[in-house]
């Protein structure tokens, strides 16, 4: 089954749409108790059967109409993998790990596909890391890789937008990779059985216009899906809704001679092979005047 | 005003309590749309200062009855400053940094204080990290430093247990940073006119019994209260309720020769003067066997 989350009217509460080829189908309208966004889905694996077996009614509308939202609302935690393609490591000057260097976005730098990415007005090094993202269905801690896939509630895809300078500006990469807004998801979420396992072997871009910037396979990622589960498992409880993000091929901008920044009024898109394409427009950040306190009467005189 | 979140009948839902000395009164009993945590006075500035004018109750029961909760049930995040005292970052090993090191802390990683700190079945190499911790009220993005305080809702107490083998693994500190219910928050969280500006110049230590292994002065923080919001909130945009951790000062277990692990069966304190005492006894994992592939029948023959 292919879903997205999102409201064809703005401004109006989300649903999920099931979706074939170019044409969705109201899922929330037809099972009001199904919710705004995929949690329930997630969490009842009976109702999931059932949707699955009634299949899609009658297309209501065409799938562009939808504006898309988070699969999940309020994800519990979004852990990501920094360093996963060989090709990747090295244009970043890293020792190949034994380990994956993992951080931690969170809910406010996430934005859906199709919403605007924001360059901010402190940097201009905005850069672009197409991802596949996993979506975890059945909960878990210290789950062995061999059933690993088991918890796999779907794929979907992602791009990492990064802020590089603030990325390094220690060690640690936590502000550069959670600027608001600069995080897309979506909008397709694909479960599991019309994928390969893992959705391993899938073709994965990035592309603004006809300038391909990344193209790889979802094959070279060196942890696997399930082994990826399994080794965050033994550190951490994974629950329904949390999202893993897999890590990038290489060809990101600030590896390029000269680096290649993302501008405002491109339309930066990353599609992986058999799950859908996550199109943002970069926007510069609109930016108030830094509050500063205010003069009382007091100190004015 | 100073507020434990908690239940004194655990398997009950969690009240807010007004605490003055060792005696606490049940405000979400007095106030029933108060709820079970403090998310609603932190976003609700009216209802905060109707409680702060009608003063506290009769007293319902001793402080100690209360079994503690979260503070906030769900925080939007948990940015926590790695390297904040000068004579912590020298332990380590690291350089004076230019900007605060940040990670993030997910939810399944934290309980409450008096709950247990559970050192893993993988590692022996559980510590303690005596932190200021930030509750923050009113949201926003941009923050003048001069005008940062006011975002402050609150200050407790935060012991960010950390499994150091975990944290090294790579460069990136998310998994040793991240174990299940190893960073203790709470119980006391206290308004900021209880406090000096920024909660600054108040002593804090780590104790195991009569064993004092930090103790120290949150005025010798190199980022204040202050600039750490104005600093993350050139990022992010900081939300009621977010949680900010400000870095322990030097006296950690991994730095010490020998180094000094916390061990099950002891008690590790972290005590902030005017705040309170986090209190967490360490438990090793209770772990059910890996889950393994169920033989089939028909592989079984």
């Amino acid at each position: 089954m292919r879903f997205i989350v999102g409201t064809p009217e703005p401004g109006k509460p989300n649903a999920i749409f099931l979706v074939q080829g170019d044409r969705a189908f109201n899922l929330t309208q037809a099972h009001p108790g199904i919710g705004h966004d995929l949690m329930r889905l997630i969490t009842d694996p009976a109702l999931l059967a059932r949707i699955r077996a009634e299949g899609m009614g009658q297309p209501t509308l065409p799938v562009t109409a939808i504006q898309p939202a988070l699969p999940v609302a309020h994800p519990g935690k979004v852990i990501c993998l920094g360093l996963n393609y060989v090709d990747h490591v090295k244009e970043g000057g890293y020792e190949i790990p034994t380990y994956p260097a993992l951080f931690i976005r969170t809910l406010s730098s996430l934005m859906p596909a199709g919403a605007p990415m924001i360059r901010p007005a402190c940097s201009e090094r905005l850069d672009y890391e197409a991802e596949l993202m996993v979506l975890i269905g059945r909960g878990g801690r210290h789950i062995d890789e061999a059933r690993a896939l088991d918890h796999v509630f779907g794929y979907t895809v992602f791009n990492d937008g990064s802020i590089r300078d603030y990325q390094r500006k220690t060690h640690q990469w936590t502000p550069g990779k959670n600027f608001d807004a600069t995080g897309a998801i979506g909008p397709v979420v694909v479960t599991p059985d019309e994928l390969p396992p893992g959705a391993t072997g899938l073709r994965i871009q990035t592309r603004v216009g006809a300038e391909i910037l990344q193209d790889a396979n979802t094959a070279d990622m060196m942890w696997s899906v399930a082994r990826t589960i399994a080794t965050l498992s033994e550190y951490t409880t994974l629950e329904p809704g949390d999202m893993i993000a897999m890590g990038t091929p290489p060809g990101v901008g600030h590896a390029r001679t000269p680096p290649r920044w993302l501008r405002p009024g491109e339309v930066v898109e990353v599609e992986i092979e058999g799950i859908g394409i996550c199109a943002s427009p970069v926007h510069d950040e609109v930016r108030a005047p830094l509050q500063t306190a205010p003069k009382t009467p007091a100190t004015a005189h």
